[in-house]
């Protein structure tokens, strides 16, 4: 059964202290064996990383060519889709690349009356790694929101790694590689993918920024190599967050609650509301839809160790706990969901109204299903084009410009104590 | 005397492979002592800092309390300054202001014919961390371009931590603090102001976001908190790298190659010209210049060890190399610069025209002056409004939207085997 938490119970501060560190992943206890890996890979290039897939992933490959993935396979794959996924999967890519196309970035120039330009520069990275998790859990809707925002950046070239437990390809992902167009890809896992995309080796070029959802191992992979690369953000197990009034429908909100129990036993469920009775029957629900799912043991340990619904003494009291959730994925299942939108403060995404299920979210509205975990939407944004590039500064000074503001800049410098910062200022004015 | 090289000579590439591996930093060589720090803020909060306080800047401090910076000394300090300094500062700040404000960001939503809204919402973070060297290399200028994209963000709550050696605060520190309106500030350094500020503690709540510049050991806490935390970029070495076509002003070269070289041994200055006879005179100016100066030592060490002068065969090579230097800082001293602008992939920030000179890139021009180093322009950009905000997803979809895209997504989720994600859609479909 989830948890039944009530704000006035006395050690509600306490369950609750608890909740807010769901997402707390211990990096520590992983990282000297991640280090291992990506310093073998550092030092020996692609003969660790053969030596590591063969290790780790239960086939022997030749060589490092050996675990490339042709792009005749993710044809086949694309063509062997029964027709109604194959409609169900283009669809998914237009929307997608619909609503990252409005996120796009441009480059802007400002000019000022003294003749000087000032602006900032976008432009895409050469080259993106994305990291898609294969074997049991290979999700193509994954290489989907990877693919797409690098693509829509104008990314040149985009690398893929996923990792072929038994050499294994999932046909999905294949073919959902197809519809991205992607020319290069390895059967590569785990810290060694992340490894070999950072620093490169003598068959595969380094890449610039890497993204893409992944174990422990992954994330500790991805920050150790952060500053040689970019990273999208360091993404813990999923998590939703609902807020529900009375009149919300019982089954919507538990199933709900179930599509995110069911990804990971570390997965958190939480359903906020001020109605004492809707919680409990949606406590119930969850238990009678839990006996129908075939993925029942993952579901039932996730909602019972990590799930939680809190009844508050009104609905303020609810958003107020939310925000210090500040969930990845957040639901508003409520009467006038405009009235609370400008008091949410934190969230990856936020689904508006009953007829938004959050796994909408995850296929098919457009917008990204990579979001930040573990209360990380204070500061972290969900995955966009934005990931898949950088701007530079633009500053063109006309000798007008130069005239009126160097001997301030001059003054400044000197006072910093950097005179030949001060110099090249004053012999632009002659005065050096 | 500055290293000349020419791409014709044998030994080339294996001389400019060199200079690309400038920004490296041994973040392993500290990494341990770091470590110890943090883990000691985390374990023993203000306790721990009051002590590492003490310990490395040569001062006892009775308790966290006496850390803190009073406003009444920021508004003192910036009533002292001298009439000419305060209002270059004040014109820095408004140019930086001004600069900035064109980035902020916008929440947009889009709305279908099918009645859904999708959109983004963009906000500030709650809380920033700006980290601003002291002591003897106190720059003023560094706390306007951290704090002033927190305030143009909206960011409500900034918190800035430097170091004060034998407890002395450098006046102008203060007194820019002032013109920002600091209202939180703690004589703080190095690994102990990121981890207190990442962590928090009974006195200083933790931060959403850490920016700014600092030493090997600043760099790897900042590195080592990320997650917990965002933060700007981990930065090296400041550089700069010009590409002069015969024309250029031989003594304007040499400062600004100077300029940079002056903050620091590690500090790398390069330029690139297809232009023999430029290159030579330029070598021997930066000699002559460098009697000049108060910090002759640190500035020589740079040059010597760190400059490059390198003749091409002509203006395409000069961009070719410089794109995969991917300064920090660009200089395009050329006739036409709009023509080589395009060509120009990777910088923090571009200098255009013999107007131009860096030093107004750092305190006056608008733009900031916190910018990739290292090579990692191909990744990261300069530091600017977006660094102090967050982004979340909004959908809303009508019931037409879900009748209409429900069934693909289904049809996707069960594909995926995640059948409560199914379900929560066909529910809304009465499909189950």
């Amino acid at each position: 059964m989830i948890a039944l938490l009530e704000t006035q119970d006395v050690d509600f501060k306490i369950r609750f202290e608890e909740l807010l560190k769901r997402g707390a992943m211990d990096i520590l206890s992983v990282e000297g064996r991640v280090k291992e890996l990506l310093e073998s890979i550092k030092q020996k290039g692609k003969n660790a990383v053969v030596e590591q897939v063969s290790r780790f992933d239960n086939w022997e490959p030749k060589d490092f060519l050996d675990l490339k993935i042709s792009q005749t396979q993710m044809q086949e794959a694309y063509e062997k889709l029964d027709t109604k996924l194959k409609k169900a999967l283009q669809k998914a890519y237009e929307r997608i690349y619909a609503f990252h196309s409005k996120q796009l970035p441009k480059t802007w120039l400002d000019f000022e009356e003294n003749g000087s330009i000032l602006g900032q520069k976008v432009s895409a990275v050469d080259r993106a790694g994305l990291y898609i998790p294969g074997g049991k859990a290979a999700y193509p809707s994954s290489l989907l929101m990877n693919a797409i925002p690098a693509i829509v950046a104008g990314v040149k070239e985009i690398v893929v790694c996923t990792p072929t437990p038994n050499n294994e390809i999932n046909p999905l992902l294949l073919a959902a590689m197809h519809l991205c167009g992607i020319k290069e890809a390895y059967k590569i896992g785990g810290a060694s993918a992340i490894g070999v995309m950072a620093y490169g080796c003598e068959e595969l070029q380094k890449v610039d920024v890497i993204s893409g959802p992944g174990n422990i191992y992954v994330a500790t992979a991805k920050k150790l190599v952060f500053g040689e690369v970019n990273i999208d953000m360091i993404a813990g197990p999923s998590e939703i967050g609902i807020i529900a009034t009375p009149k919300a429908k019982v089954e919507y909100l538990a199933w709900d609650l179930l599509s995110q129990a069911e990804h990971d036993e570390m997965a958190s469920s939480i359903l906020i509301t001020p109605s004492q009775s809707l919680a409990k029957e949606v406590a119930l629900k969850i238990d009678e839809f839990l006996q129908q799912l075939p993925r029942k043991e993952i579901t039932t340990n996730s909602i019972n160790q990590r799930g939680a619904v809190i009844v508050t003494k009104d609905l303020d009291e609810a958003i107020f706990l939310m925000n210090q959730i500040a969930p990845e994925h957040l639901e508003l299942i409520v009467e006038n969901p405009l009235e609370i939108l400008p008091k949410i403060k934190h969230a990856g995404a936020i689904f508006i109204g009953e007829n938004t299920p959050e796994p909408i979210g995850d296929y098919i509205a457009g917008p990204n299903h990579t979001l930040p975990t573990g209360g990380s939407a204070k500061f972290f944004s969900p995955l966009c084009v934005d990931h898949f590039m950088k701007k530079s500064s633009i500053i063109a000074f006309s000798q007008q410009a130069i005239q009126e503001l160097g001997e301030d800049c001059g003054i400044l410098a000197h006072t910093e104590g950097l005179d030949a910062h001060q110099n090249s200022v004053l012999v632009r004015l002659n005065q050096k």
